[in-house]
């Protein structure tokens, strides 16, 4: 089974149990803590912090554009950039004159759709375990893929070494398809290296570890670790999306949360981009777009008392300590 | 000065010397030869052919798009793909389950918008000469860039190998933005030499045998020169793009004419995608696919009576000479 199919599957699992349990949010305090990283960064108990992050920044103009608009209307206060896709440069001129914007690098090792590809930024003869016969990252990864952590470490040095040259001061770095994390202990080592090196923070949530036991073994006690992350599925139905969002404001735990979000323009671009299969397609991201930027997002925020926070706040606070 | 703001000047000159002469066609007899490629092919004395030849299919969709509608509708014959851009694996889907379209390969070294950027087929280490610092090709070649042709010929190789792989089978070979043309001997040679090893005619007209006399000198007597070329260039205003063409047509030398246009949507991707600069940007692409689906078009053709001949009809016709 490829591994956006067992994603998908996973999700669908996943809701059931949502729905058994009367729950809808993603959240897992599988590891007993009572400390969060809120309290570890001297907020009062139950303090709610929330990351509002957009991905894959620079893979089409129909994600920057809006994206653009909402860090600026501050509706989505974070968000990461793929290096390897066509319209990196657009994102990364932003970012060049936007400093203070908190954007990381959504460092990324495969290229997922069928009409629209793209390839490592590191020489394709350098890194062949990541490549297809056209040269183009790897539509997916099978079972069986094996894939050379060493040429990983390139690939991810290259993009960073990209992003840098083109002006870009990213505040954390986090994994495509969380292809990187959930691919085992080696992969997952070699972002850690990279990002120890570039002294930047890596996206891990607590909720990740239990599944994931190596996540906690490969990183330090100095590493910033979100308390928990929330990400729409292909199990919620177009109709119940802002429900979805509601219920996870909701139902939201102390500490500080990732959500994980995907907005876009539902236009000819992403539409033709995504054609192959809805997942994670233009409308999808235009309901994202649409959520995010409602009345009705703010208004929970301020009801709710829930605060936003950057990477590069929680970074500056981690110094601190 | 650069490459496209001397082409763009060259325009300008151009444009004085037809108002002077009273000419909008872009026609040079500068070699005297009563005998036309369509002479040569055993058409009667005075036939006018055309090729109406789309360029720059693969770099953005909205480009793919229009031109499949234009290709199915048949008021353009041919197009040229550009292998090394992030839309090229549309097209050629579309070129494998088409495999009588006349498709040929535009060539490509540069990368010559700002905003949305792509880079060699071949790994970036083996062809330095042709990268930018970011791992790009070049935006443009100064007066003094050193180009080195054993990378030129890598890099071609490695374009048609890809699209050889994706399942194309290209009728001719071209050059984006002439480079490999209008830059000098070396670099055509190579272009040659690699279009006889994979049996490819290369889109070269006579019109640019004075300017460039190694053309002719550089091409064997089994080559396929065209009689003619027209395109528009920056000096036509917008209000005045149907009367360019309509004149071009009415103006039309005997012989195999291409003319090259560059037809595309003005939307938000395309607009987007070019926006640093007006030249062979959205609105200009819009109205060459506005021209050439036009009423108007059909009816001067069939009024001057002038046919439509493809690539690969012109590759047949010359194999039974």
């Amino acid at each position: 089974m490829s591994y956006s199919n067992r994603l998908e599957k996973r999700g669908s699992n996943f809701a059931s149990a949502w729905l058994r349990l009367g729950y809808f949010v993603l959240i897992f305090p599988l590891t007993v803590s009572a400390q969060t990283l809120a309290d570890r960064l001297g907020y009062p108990p139950g303090t709610k912090l929330i990351i509002v992050h957009a991905d894959d920044l620079g893979e089409t103009h129909a994600v920057n554009a809006p994206v653009i608009k909402t860090l600026e209307a501050g509706s989505v206060n974070s968000a990461s950039l793929m290096v390897p896709c066509p319209w990196f440069p657009e994102i990364a001129d932003y970012a060049k004159s936007h400093p203070d914007a908190d954007f990381g690098l959504h460092l990324t090792v495969t290229s997922e759709r069928v009409y629209y590809r793209w390839g490592p930024v590191a020489p394709a003869d350098k890194v062949p375990s990541l490549v297809d016969k056209n040269g183009y990252f790897h539509h997916d990864w099978e079972n069986n893929q094996h894939i050379n952590p060493k040429e990983v470490e390139i690939e991810l040095r290259a993009q960073i070494e990209r992003a840098l040259v083109m002006g870009i001061r990213p505040t954390h770095l986090d994994s495509h398809q969380y292809r990187l994390i959930m691919n085992g202990k080696e992969l997952f080592e070699v972002m850690v290296r990279v990002a120890h090196e570039y002294k930047l923070p890596v996206f891990v949530t607590r909720d990740w570890f239990a599944d994931h036991p190596y996540l906690q073994q490969s990183l330090g006690p100095d590493d910033i670790v979100l308390d928990h992350t929330v990400t729409i599925g292909p199990e919620v139905p177009a109709e119940k999306w802002a429900e979805f969002y509601v219920s996870a404001l909701r139902d939201l735990k102390p500490g500080v949360t990732e959500f994980v979000i995907h907005p876009g323009f539902d236009d000819q671009e992403l539409r033709a981009a995504t054609r192959e299969r809805p997942t994670w397609g233009s409308a999808w991201r235009q309901r994202d777009l649409d959520f995010f930027t409602s009345n009705q997002f703010r208004e929970i925020l301020a009801q709710l008392n829930i605060k936003l926070i950057t990477w590069r706040e929680l970074a500056k606070m981690t110094e601190r300590k």
